[in-house]
């Protein structure tokens, strides 16, 4: 018998009909002598619909607020679960974030989790319920309702099963696992049986949106061993689980998989001075204009003058260019300020290629026979990124596929 | 400056433009220095959407559970309506149940108020914040959310104005006040300036659809000043006033207004033997089907056999109507059960009559002279009561309604 928490994602339980079929699921897991915590998410279009309602009344609504109204989302959905798992015979109990208690920060609608009270759920369990408990939000010390931000119900669901030291925390998805890319565009694309939880982080934060970033990392903190599974097959699948040690086996995979990201612009400061401080007076700007910046090169520098350039979401390239132009570029005394929002972003991710040299250069000889240019190149340990014209994305990523044997069985 | 708690109902929240109209009415009471507690309702249409989500789920969902989904609507009301003050430039807080917190019984879906802490509202406006707290919720000692039942919300406001020891509670609905009878009945129909706690109880309870009843008999408990006004109205009318005190002044007026209702139905227990505990045989059982009855009439016996006739809601007519014929009349060796659903019940209110004899004799002549058989009779103090056949109740209305002159100015 074991501990389970299970997330159920917004389109699992987009409407009632979804919803029943989720408290099926649980009930046969739970015929199955486990104990299980259940995490749904507000029920798909249910939290766009309330931040719309609050839009309509104030451009800027006040985020204690919006969190009062954004949190009954996930309300909804735990007493509508709940009774359908009661409809199935099973015993079951829901709690809002307050009533659990999830306690936050009092950063509202991007609140952080600091402590979770396991007690009441312990008791629940104990006594044979099944406890729902609503994702994406929680309660400040002063008794505020937060919200942990879009996506947060996964991080929920992570932190559940480590403050209750679950066996496994389910995250059911829309799809059954997580793939060696995006088979809307490799068709060839296989799902992953194990992937790493550093090559969780690279896959994720690279625009393969199969989980919510700041769940992996919360995740890999607590060790919470975390399953990807899918919600809408009929059977079991095995899903993908997410491994902190690195398994043996898996050490004849150079690759585990392929993230892009089409989102990015970016932008290069021209005939920068090479010295001391000037990396910080550039992006101290952007920073401040809050603005997140992804990679970052600087190239060795000729006659004193180096080129210096960043990435950044393509959302918010105009903005990040006002910021150069304005308070920057006459402030360093730069060349030039160039930019492109065309650009898209590949990146190889794998633990094997700590130990297997060469992986860089059959990418870049890849992309090569395909005639791709490449316009930034950035790595890490377990991966190597290229920024490249987006036009050619899907390109790169299917030959990159093919190269890195990845339609091959594991 | 005064404390007042003012209650906003579904309508008048029915949509952002609505909300936004709340905030600048209670704007415009603010600034004239008041200090205030704005309690609203669910959008309109929002609770029965929860409901039918919850009954899609379930045909009878779990009382707990259905308090979870169905406390949202107010929920999503407080976060609004503080947003669209602040717009306003008003500071503004809201509370759910849970966080003032409005402690209730554990009687999921109808529970009771037990006590409201006022620590946190009252920090609140001493600090110039108007506080929104929603209505229709509570919490019950083990941190469980609760509901109050339909029409709730203004069960909260009496309940607050009472705590908070508010100078004024003021209910804010789609009509400018209580009238001497529904105006689409009777074009006449005058708004009264005030009305005796007493009256309203009876005016309430007997149809008049303008204040919860159960808020009203709140309010008589804790001598709550109460008023009833439009929120409709650019401009701020008086209203009605619910007095506890009977006003010199009304001396004159023997009614105060006529309630009506053609949700009853008629049940008569003929041929009954007359001896104790004869009553109890036959409203045992009606009660433990939880059939509501109304008005309760024995006829002087004859040869010890009397007849025993009752009113219930017409939507309980037919369980009524079934639990008789199947567990009481051969029991009480009763002759025969007869009823008749097509009839409505109109009644005349006033502390008037209690110094006024005559009342009675003058109301059966108008009914007489426009040819309405009454079919029967109940009185209070300050109400007489007749049951008549459904198709004349316009008729009875009108004709009332002028016989004892309340067209005229008071």
């Amino acid at each position: 018998m074991a501990l389970i928490v299970q997330k159920f994602g917004g389109t699992s339980v987009g409407s009632t009909e979804r919803i029943k079929n989720v408290a099926k699921r649980v009930a046969r897991w739970r015929a199955q002598g486990h104990q299980l915590v259940v995490v749904p998410s507000a029920m798909s279009g249910e939290t766009n619909r309330l931040i719309s309602l609050a839009k309509e009344i104030s451009p800027q609504p006040d985020p204690r607020e919006l969190d009062v109204v954004a949190s009954t989302g996930e309300q909804v959905t735990i007493g509508l679960l709940s009774m359908a798992l009661m409809e199935q015979g099973v015993k079951a109990k829901s709690y809002t974030g307050a009533q659990v208690k999830v306690l936050t920060d009092s950063a509202f609608t991007t609140a952080r989790i600091e402590r979770i009270d396991e007690n009441r759920m312990r008791a629940d369990l104990e006594a044979g319920f099944v406890v729902v408990v609503a994702g994406f939000q929680g309660v400040d010390a002063a008794g505020n309702i937060t919200t942990l931000g879009r996506g947060g119900s996964d991080t929920s669901a992570v932190a559940l099963a480590a403050a209750l030291k679950a066996d496994e925390c389910q995250i059911y998805t829309a799809v059954d696992g997580v793939y060696t890319t995006d088979p809307r565009i490799v068709p060839e694309a296989r799902r992953l049986d194990t992937i790493t939880f550093e090559e969780m982080l690279e896959m994720a934060s690279l625009g393969s949106k199969v989980l919510q970033i700041r769940s992996v990392e919360f995740a890999g903190k607590y060790k919470v061993k975390l399953r990807v599974l899918s919600s809408f097959e009929d059977k079991e699948g095995p899903g993908t689980l997410i491994t902190y040690e690195e398994d043996p086996k898996m050490e004849k995979a150079v690759i585990s998989g392929i993230a892009f990201n089409h989102d990015e612009a970016k932008i290069t400061v021209m005939g920068v001075p090479d010295r001391p401080g000037v990396a910080y007076q550039i992006l101290g700007p952007i920073g401040e204009a809050n603005i997140d910046v992804d990679m970052i090169i600087q190239n060795a520098s000729v006659d004193n003058m180096t080129d210096f350039s960043f990435t950044v979401n393509r959302s918010e390239y105009a903005k990040a260019m006002d910021v150069l132009n304005k308070q920057v570029k006459s402030h360093i005394k730069a060349a030039d300020i160039r930019g492109d929002a065309k650009v898209c972003k590949v990146s190889l991710v794998g633990v094997g290629m700590r130990t297997h040299a060469g992986v860089a250069g059959k990418m870049f000889r890849t992309l090569a026979e395909e005639g791709i240019n490449i316009q930034m190149i950035s790595t890490s340990e377990i991966k190597v990124a290229v920024v490249i014209d987006e036009k050619y994305m899907e390109l790169a990523v299917r030959a990159l596929h093919k190269a890195f044997g990845l339609d091959q069985p594991q």
